[in-house]
């Protein structure tokens, strides 16, 4: 199946305790497109301004993501620019330039329209229901948010989660949204604003998924190598994603296997700046990490 | 095989958000002696003040913990009082009234030297050498410390860290006992300094083993009700000592599976003040939580 996301594409100005990057490429469509491309075709709903430049395009187009979606808007690319400690969970945020983003109203071509996998990056609400409402018959729509739209635009947010299966956000988020300090009870007061299924991030920590019936906990990969946490939680949803759209298995089982495929692409993203990572790592490398889970994780059971 | 635990037994005063104890039973090795009755035999050596009641030696004593090597001395047993916040993840200890454990000095029984299985709970790591020097032939030397000893007699730890095998921190103590930030560089640091094993204890995160040549990582069990965090880092010692006396299993699988009943075991205790979980739990939970912990974790393998 086909995945269409919606989100930022930008240009990120990353510091941490071990080297920095200038106006590298990021947003959360960039590393969610990214990841979900090596599983399945991606399509493109994004805005950029006319410094975007060629090589990125390009780099992209010959990832199996069709940019027909990818808008050239006069003006300049929303820019970021963050610092981390030798914390890594968290990033200071030193600067924001929405640019062109700012008046960035997500048109999808006709051809997207039969999209039957859909990702919601982190956006206005309101938008995100513009991009549901314009989208045919699809299958899986799943989405991210964040604390800004949680207590700033509530209402539109929890509408648009009635038409969202999968709700993929980090653990403060899912406190937040809740307003209730045990993650149990808060994720299941989510589940009852409408996804049947809430993936919580927690960074270096894991992701606990939660339906209506069961929790599944998946660790992080513990890495001797974290260079830049930037991306890495749009890249599990890419590698999550991407997964059930490749196998069509949205069952309990293809939940939990798309998540730790999701973790396995996030390990790699943290190891090096920006998407450097992720443009060279290879099938067998995927394969070998999600091994390396197996590893991590199993134990005997009872006799 | 029968298990040795040095520790603390004391009164603790906590507040929560949820309720208060005031002077409830409490200590270190109170809760290991506790979780680790469930699987083995347990040959306490601690101290108590004059003020220890009867209730609670009968309460140990009917749970298979021999209580030979607990001293009375003259005066006040060890009181501490804390407070945790919503973040049940750290207390905020208030007072600390060290009373008859401050002269502490760990005698052995006779019949106690002959323990396979020995935990050094936290306390003063000279103290801790001296029990394993009254030690005849342990086959398993596990211990725990804290950053009071990490910062202020280090050169003791060291010492007493060559003659352990398994070393029992949460993350915090482990990036201070290395001087590094990133956990898997830290733990190689640690093992480097003699334990074969070193169980990294991340509250709520649950715990990651690391061996030379492996990474264990198990869940906390999420819980809807955490009503008092205080000795769930000494109940999972408690039931993963346990464990493995029981088996005799020290083997990496054994480990694992220890590991899993340690976080079972400490996944009751906080569910409840003081030892009351623990009080009333059955063989038959122990057993189906241990199996919730398998569904917790599992997924699919590649095709």
């Amino acid at each position: 199946m086909e995945i269409l996301v919606v989100g930022s594409v930008a240009f990120d100005s990353v510091e941490t305790p071990f080297g920095q990057g200038d106006e590298v490429l990021g947003g959360s469509a960039t590393y969610f497109s990214t990841a979900a491309s090596f599983f399945a075709g991606v399509r493109l709903v994004a805005v950029v301004g006319e410094d975007f430049p060629r090589e990125h395009r390009d780099f992209l187009a010959a990832r199996n993501i069709d940019l027909a979606g990818l808008q050239v808007a006069p003006g300049r690319t929303f820019r970021w620019k963050g610092r981390y400690g030798f914390d890594l969970n968290e990033a200071q945020t030193l600067e924001t330039h929405l640019n062109v983003f700012e008046g960035f109203q997500p048109q999808l071509p006709e051809n997207f329209r039969d999209s039957e996998v859909v990702f919601l990056a982190n956006i206005d609400p309101e938008l995100q229901l513009e991009v549901v409402r314009q989208v045919r018959r699809p299958r899986l729509i799943a989405c991210d948010t964040m604390n800004f739209w949680i207590g700033g635009k509530r209402e539109a947010l929890v509408r648009t989660l009635r038409e969202v299966d999968i709700l993929v956000i980090n653990e403060g988020e899912t406190r937040q949204l809740a307003g209730e300090a045990n993650l149990v009870k808060a994720a299941r007061s989510v589940l009852a604003l409408g996804p049947k299924t809430l993936v919580v991030k927690r960074g270096e920590y894991g992701v606990l998924v939660f339906t209506a019936h069961s929790i599944f906990s998946a660790p992080a990969y513990p890495l001797e190598e974290v260079f830049d946490p930037t991306g890495a939680g749009d890249t599990f949803a890419g590698g999550f994603i991407g997964h059930l759209a490749a196998t069509g298995d949205f069952s309990e089982a293809g939940v939990r296997k798309a998540t730790v495929f999701g973790s396995v692409m996030a390990s790699f993203t943290v190891e090096d700046f920006s998407l450097n990572r992720l443009r060279r790592v290879t099938w067998a490398e995927i394969e070998e990490r999600f091994r390396k889970f197996q590893a991590l994780t199993s134990f005997e059971g009872l006799d």
